[in-house]
């Protein structure tokens, strides 16, 4: 039902770095421009980002944005690692779809569509397009959440919903997730794929205790014995990984991610899922990461873990933790603003203004 | 030519405190909201003191924004802290009015107007308001920069700035400013008004190198002992403290604040000449800090100083120190995107989704 490994080492080998030419060309355009050197900080970062993904400069300003949440559930919220209940997965997808959650909000105020895949929740959500892999994952406690053939195909939504949006005319993405619980394989994949400790890279997520949170830390460690996940990652076996111990929506991120650096179209990231599927991609294939853009800075101590590992810093930090989406979505003005500067401010070899 | 301190005091009283009762409703609002308790972060912060602003709940969505800039030139220029030469604020005002600097290009990005008004600039800047009151102040280190006739007529300008823009329907403001050398007497507004060490709140400007910074707190502190700023500002006197080390821009910038305030019209503010005259504008009226909502955190430290003495916090904090209005402007979105999951967002008491 999805892409075989081949297909998928493929796909990672169309993705190329970003380009070091068209990185000093965005320097040297951000040095031209009419305004003491360094003085727009991040916004001058993620504009020569742009150049470099776009092979570009000025880059192409983003201007059709499209978030994509990628819905499932998870066997190992049966261990307790969470205080809320099941059905808000399905509760929330639909609220998406409808549009009155708050990553619609959002999206919606800054001119961005939304999509919703269900990858595999215990029950269909009304209004979001069916590509259910199975009703949730296994408790990766107790064996691997997916089978290997279930994380390909998880992948495979993934990639089919990068790729037709950017075939819609979609310029820049925003991966979104709901699942209840999934903040527990985020830090597990997290662990996995930086070797930090497990107790360091795990959060509270919609609201653990400090009982809970222990908890949580003992059933991710748990998790990663039973599926021998370090062995894996030496190995280099992402899938492996992904499988063991990962979520749907987790893997279909990372087919996002791929997908759209393989065509050169700049990811904005959200919080610790996608920051942890964007560790699986870049496992996958290393050049993704100079695709990525950090959009939340973290409130989870995975995101900050990932951030790290990426070389990325997150644009906004308003603590926000609610998911969804939520945070990459906030930060798309930011990374449209850092496009337009390079494309319409004034330059000193232009406009002859006085230098220092 | 401006207004008297009597029609001054007489604005200041008209600021009621933003009130309790909506901030309250807003609280609630925020609890009722279909997420878990807390988890948009400052987002909920913000729609919060916007409920408190407008005195209703959910709050009006601002989506008339207007950037309104003040240029003018400093005597204390004539000191050497900066090394940029003084004909680039004419430039830069110039260059805004045209619309192609940094402020400008994201306030189009952003749908918000702007707005420049020629407050004492040296030579009069081509497509700006010219409502000058003087070709630049005086040199704060050999005495008043500004007489109190000219710090009353600047923050006239302010105050008929934003009247006139509410008047057109602006809902939510951003003052910004152009003047070379203006963190200088931003930084001895934020010494007086906070207490804090001149040293403290010195930064570098738009690139001061150590040597010159050093050099900028000798001025700075130099000009608060000629002024004799220390005894007017523990005898309350504002204006005093306003005429003797702050600039034109800063007065002006003070009046659209009070302006705003007096019609419950939110502030966002920018870098350090927009926090020091906020400093001013609640030595008039206290309860002006209501109203401002923090755009972007300091690089400058006398932001840093300024927003914890407004009991505020930056919203963005991308590194910019270009000024110009630039980082309340980029902080716009978020304010709006605050006030509208207030009002779109479902919630538990209409929706029926599960509660933890």
């Amino acid at each position: 039902m999805g892409i075989t490994p081949a297909e998928l080492s493929a796909l990672a080998a169309r993705i190329t770095p970003v380009e070091e030419t068209w990185l000093q060309a965005g320097r040297a355009r951000q040095d031209d421009l009419t305004k003491p050197p360094g003085s727009l900080g991040e916004l001058e970062a993620v504009g020569i980002r742009l150049c470099g993904i776009a092979a570009q400069c000025p880059p192409p300003v983003p201007s059709h944005p499209r978030v994509i949440v990628f819905a499932a559930d998870h066997g190992v919220y049966a261990q307790g690692v969470t205080p809320w209940p099941q059905e808000v997965s399905v509760q929330m997808a639909a609220g998406i779809a409808i549009g009155f959650a708050g990553v619609s909000v959002i999206s919606r105020a800054f001119g961005a569509e939304v999509e919703v895949f269900d990858v595999g929740l215990l029950q269909h959500a009304e209004g979001t397009t069916d590509r259910r892999i199975a009703a949730g994952t296994a408790d990766f406690t107790q064996g691997p959440a997916m089978t290997r053939e279930q994380a390909l195909a998880a992948v495979s939504v993934g990639i089919e919903a990068a790729d037709a949006a950017i075939d819609a005319g979609t310029d820049v993405l925003v991966p979104g997730e709901v699942g209840l619980s999934n903040t527990t394989p985020a830090a597990a994949l997290t662990a996995a794929l930086t070797g930090a400790n497990v107790a360091e890279v795990t959060g509270r997520g919609a609201g653990a205790d400090d009982e809970m949170l222990a908890h949580k830390v003992s059933v991710i460690q748990q998790g990663l014995e039973t599926g021998r996940v370090a062995e894996l990652a030496a190995q280099g076996d992402a899938l492996g990984v992904l499988a063991a111990v990962g979520g749907f929506e987790h893997a279909a991120m990372a087919g996002l991610m791929l997908a759209a650096a393989a065509r050169r179209v700049p990811v904005v990231l959200d919080g610790v899922v996608s920051c942890s599927a964007a560790l699986v991609a870049r496992a996958f294939a290393p050049s993704v990461a100079g695709y990525l853009i950090a959009g939340h800075a973290g409130v989870e101590p995975a995101i900050t873990a990932a951030h790290e590992a990426l070389g990325i810093r997150g644009l906004v930090d308003l603590g926000l933790r609610l998911g969804e989406g939520s945070g990459g979505a906030l930060a798309l003005p930011i990374v449209r603003a850092a496009a337009l500067v390079m494309n319409e401010m004034g330059t000193f070899s232009g406009q002859g203004v006085s230098k220092a």
